[in-house]
């Protein structure tokens, strides 16, 4: 069983898009929480949410969209202040996300170089393969 | 000008809500669509939506979420047997799909390199950042 909380946060319903698409590939899975910031929601509405979710203590890895956009700087704020477990992984795809779902290692140095390595790789020119 | 457009197909709403996440971000923009599988879809209504859309022979970047998923065989198959000039990226997030967006150079090599290449940089454990 997956010893930590995953927490998708993002622009809009990418976050609940993702955690649906993972579900398709593995299942529903307990523990996985998604957060969207909507067109004209506030940041702040953003950080009450995310802030009852990881208030909980549990070892918790946050997957953001996007590197320096607005859902990816509110939960880097509190992750910092939570004092709790947190990892955050920015730049999520499907393939991270899913690797996440079915880890069942500790959430430690080592699990996340290997799922930020694996949603790497996972970024692939296809086109060579294709024979053109 | 974008002088090509770009196409993104996945699991359930993931391109939709990609795309919808990359308007919030660069705003609306022309030539992008998005084509999902849903979990009761058969993989031959895709092809049939895809296949209208890559038929227009348009140069088209094709962006997938995962290599390997059903989505991805499906618009793999159909990239082949195109004849056009289509090229294939998986394993999308959000900031490859931005970049691609606000691109105005020709779909080349060049250009899918620098795509992959920003898009893996773009998976970032920012832990380490945090002064954990």
């Amino acid at each position: 069983l997956r010893p930590f909380d995953i927490l998708v946060a993002s622009h809009g319903s990418l976050a609940t898009s993702l955690v649906e698409a993972a579900a398709m590939i593995c299942g529903t899975a307990p523990g996985v929480a998604a957060f969207g910031l909507a067109r004209h929601d506030s940041p702040e509405s953003l950080t009450a949410q995310v802030e009852a979710s990881l208030g909980a203590g549990r070892p918790t890895l946050v997957l953001t969209d996007l590197y320096g956009g607005t859902p990816h700087n509110v939960v880097s704020r509190l992750a910092r202040s939570s004092g709790g477990m947190v990892r955050i992984i920015a730049g999520a795809n499907l393939g991270l996300l899913v690797e996440a779902i079915i880890s069942d290692d500790p959430l430690d140095d080592v699990l996340v170089n290997r799922l930020v390595t694996l949603a790497r790789e996972g970024v692939v020119d296809v086109t060579a393969r294709l024979g053109e």
